[in-house]
């Protein structure tokens, strides 16, 4: 930020409060957890009025994405998983999750939050809370789909972006997102469909 | 280790030989990696006899596994994955990870060394060279699968692993060995009989 955008105190609506609300973000849902952050706490932290926080982010979903800079958040994945045909949906997420994690720059926030809750108790629980309730259960309670068949498919589709890129077996990490989608696909599918 | 076993220098046979041929395992698989170690190169950075080495352990794979610490060795796993009827295949591995997984005991080490890679790129390329070359190729080659199957395998489990024991999504992590058998068995066998 240049000396002429920063402007000493707060507006609504400049940049710097928006990330003021992130950072505040950032602290309250590692201290709490997802479930328990809510929009009003994260307003207190940030010193700003909750309709502020509510101007900048739709949802605590929404905030908690780009707190963590995700670069897609439940609210655009649900949609393009519950819409079209339920027989499709297998190669549908292997495609989106493809997509979503083939370039560096929406990968790498994605596998750094993960690492976080590898190796610190305090983010897997906060993880845990975001990934089962703002997308597992959503998706669960929509399709009509037993939580365990979800929890299944998340864990292949885990397995396979940690494998790709991080351990980077071969030959999946140099694999096609084609090669991939006839392998992985009919195994969401299964897990969708029964 | 008291007074009395702790003896000064080195003696074949003892103790305190194996584990410092342990300490220098890991040393040397650190910084090689596990393609590149070899069992002379761990008894020279031990500075003990090639031969004593060959006495504790039959083989590198044994000596990563010890030095690691490791439950199971591919040794071990192997035989139990290739033997027995094709059409069950899908069944014993799910079995025999979550028996492998169930005690913390036996459990940490394995998420250790997990964590570890997940965290560090050499670390990284010695758990790739272990999995690869000691466990899934040798998997591959012996039922004559191609490698990506037995690696869409390989991500099913290990995302089952850290869901259920690391993230501790729930109700993946409180599911019995039988509901976790119903669901992903069939997953792991389509991956091995196409």
């Amino acid at each position: 930020m240049t000396p002429e955008t920063r402007r000493p105190g707060r507006r609504p609506g400049s940049a710097d409060t928006r990330g003021e609300i992130l950072t505040a973000a950032r602290r309250v849902f590692a201290e709490k957890g997802f479930d328990k952050a809510t929009v009003r706490g994260i307003a207190r932290e940030a010193k700003v009025d909750p309709a502020l926080v509510h101007h900048y982010f739709d949802t605590k979903e929404g905030m908690f994405a780009a707190a963590m800079q995700l670069p897609i958040t439940p609210h655009d994945v649900i949609p393009l998983l519950v819409d079209g045909p339920r027989e499709e949906i297998g190669e549908r997420l292997v495609r989106l999750l493809l997509r979503v994690t083939a370039s560096p720059e929406t990968r790498e926030p994605m596998v750094a939050l993960i690492r976080s809750a590898m190796t610190n108790e305090q983010a897997a629980a906060m993880f845990r809370e975001f990934i089962s309730n703002a997308l597992l259960y959503q998706v669960a309670e929509r399709l009509q789909v037993p939580h365990l068949r979800i929890e299944a498919a998340f864990a292949q589709m885990f397995g396979v972006v940690m494998a790709r890129y991080v351990i980077k077996l071969e030959p999946m990490a140099s694999a096609s997102h084609d090669e991939l989608v006839e392998i992985l696909a009919p195994t969401v599918q299964r897990y969708f469909t029964g």
